[in-house]
């Protein structure tokens, strides 16, 4: 049987849970390998992927032997046949984050479950730890972010707009291998960095300004994530002084990454330097990557947990003086032992772009 | 106050509702304008928009006084005062269709309220009928995927990719005052368009190709959706025959598409006409079209309602030669008393793109 089926078979069994049905397509996605409208219950004797016409063919195409997963059509099964697949069981999982009130109730009406057992985002959880094949996705999404920004700094010139310089970033992936972004490009110059999730606008890049890059690709599924600030002409004393500052604790906190490193911890670390300075950490310090652009673990002061080796998170400290600038430096990090691997590798020195 | 929060307020005494918790967006955009994370309460007293700091003074901005709404931070509140939002309130409304299970369980522990109750997606419903507002803004949308096309119909070469065509709409929207696609175009080319829900590939554009271009953009929030089949070079013989037979019933749809008519009885028209060629409708015929691409009413013959004054429709029927090729044809439409209105008015003659 798959490997990960197997795994989520071991921890049902831990559970008491006699049957799940999987709902989220991110999930199905990491448990199989399908990318296809349906879902997947985990009964007694199979693990089914129910879903319609139009998928058949190329569900059966991404599946092996190997997998033990049949695939059927939602039509094929009457109303008694629903009822039937969790015939005798107590306890059925389900993804109570992800379905929603109304879809609980039909699983309910229709699967005749005793007891829909509400998972706590165990399958979540378990995708914190990648295995070597995803971390191979991952550093290929990032090497592709990485060629992303080597172009970057040859395309911009001053006068482009930051959708301008945004759509070429979409351009880039799609027609370089990646699947397409991980999620809207942050092209955020002058004044507009000041904002952490400024969306792009018709603002043209200006000498002097700053300009926050904040990008990433999908790699067969796979998100990666990172963040320069570069400057426009020459560096202004003020913001080279918060350049360091963030770059400083982006590179400490680096160093920190690593199994058994408490998350709280870390990030009090830069708050508190922050502080010191008279600045704020406004965001999180970072969040996990993998299947989703955001995913677990939540890298911020509220989780009190330890990384663990194989996590693959972002780190992105940022300051932002409001109506002035701001500067974010991020990467995307692979946990390890004894020291973290940044996948993303672009240069973090000062970089210029004065091209008219 | 606001008209639409007016209505609302009248629906919930109807329903006996005390409260009511509203957590999707775009039914918060719909009800206020407001395009902030946040949740609007409607209770006794006050109609109450809780967000986080970021969106504070972007909220003011949007919302007058005639609003009636109040804006408060999240984090302003205590325990005990969420307690008393909802005090002596025996039936609060919920979305049951966006809330999560887990958000689900949370409102109650959170609100602690009697009875949450599910509300049958009033808000979806009151939202298929636009007001004058909102059918200026969903024209100005059609406005401009005309435009789209009629320079699309100008750029498109011998040659190019689908991915390049589709990258080209999203740039074409952009920089022309749209807010962005309503959805990823879809570029489906020879063989690909047999696919009714194809991604852009790689393929080059070539001799004797049909094109199936879907696309539409975002105009203040809302969203137009338009389909035509072009042709490179010539039309072979067997696609034209397919085209003038879906062209003929998507003209005739049109006609029929009026306040009154039945929806199962218009598509069962299409339906059986392909039926009597030796086709089928894989497909919906349509689908409502608002501040989301997808809304309520669902244009397919399992829905017998009828048609409204007002509606925003989509007439969208096609076929499908597995291997071959497939034409869709599809106008967003605004449905009339006694006569529909194309909003999008783009040619559906035979358009034939030839150059290199």
């Amino acid at each position: 049987m798959n490997s990960k089926i197997k795994w989520l078979r071991e921890k049902m069994k831990m559970l008491n849970l006699e049957g799940m049905i999987i709902s989220n397509p991110v999930n199905i996605r990491y448990l199989t390998n399908i990318v296809a409208e349906g879902i997947l219950l985990i009964t007694r004797k199979e693990n089914i992927f129910l879903t319609d016409g139009r998928y058949i063919e190329e569900v059966q195409n991404v599946l092996t032997i190997d997998d033990e997963i049949v695939v059927h059509e939602f039509k094929e099964y009457s109303k008694d046949e629903y009822e039937n697949f969790f015939l005798f069981c107590e306890n059925v999982g389900f993804e109570e984050d992800y379905i929603t009130y109304a879809g609980y109730k039909e699983y309910m009406h229709k699967y005749k479950v005793n007891n829909l057992q509400e998972t706590e985002k165990m399958i979540e959880k378990q995708r914190m730890i990648k295995d070597e094949e995803e971390i191979q996705k991952l550093r290929k999404a990032c090497k592709l972010t990485d060629d992303c920004f080597e172009y970057l700094i040859k395309y911009i010139k001053i006068g482009q707009t930051e959708k301008e310089i945004a759509l070429e970033i979409e351009k880039y992936f799609r027609l370089n291998g990646a699947e397409g972004v991980s999620f809207e490009p942050i092209v955020a110059s002058g004044k507009n960095s000041s904002k952490p999730h400024a969306i792009p606008t018709d603002k043209k890049i200006d000498l002097g300004d700053v300009i926050t890059l904040d990008f990433g690709c999908k790699h067969e599924g796979y998100c990666s994530d990172m963040t320069r600030t570069i400057f426009v002409g020459y560096i202004p004393e003020e913001v080279k002084k918060i350049y360091d500052l963030v770059l400083r604790n982006q590179l400490k906190t680096g160093k920190e990454l690593k199994e058994g490193a408490n998350i709280k911890q870390i990030t009090k670390m830069v708050e508190n330097d922050f502080k010191l300075n008279g600045y704020e950490l406004v965001h999180s310090l970072g969040h996990g990557v993998g299947l989703d652009i955001h995913e677990l673990p939540a890298i911020s002061s509220r989780n009190d947990k330890n990384l663990k080796e194989k996590m693959v998170i972002t780190n992105e400290p940022g300051i932002y003086v409001p109506g002035k600038f701001g500067v974010r430096i991020e990467d995307t990090v692979l946990v390890g032992k004894e020291i973290s691997e940044n996948l993303t590798k672009s240069s973090k020195e000062y970089i210029i772009v004065d091209k008219q």
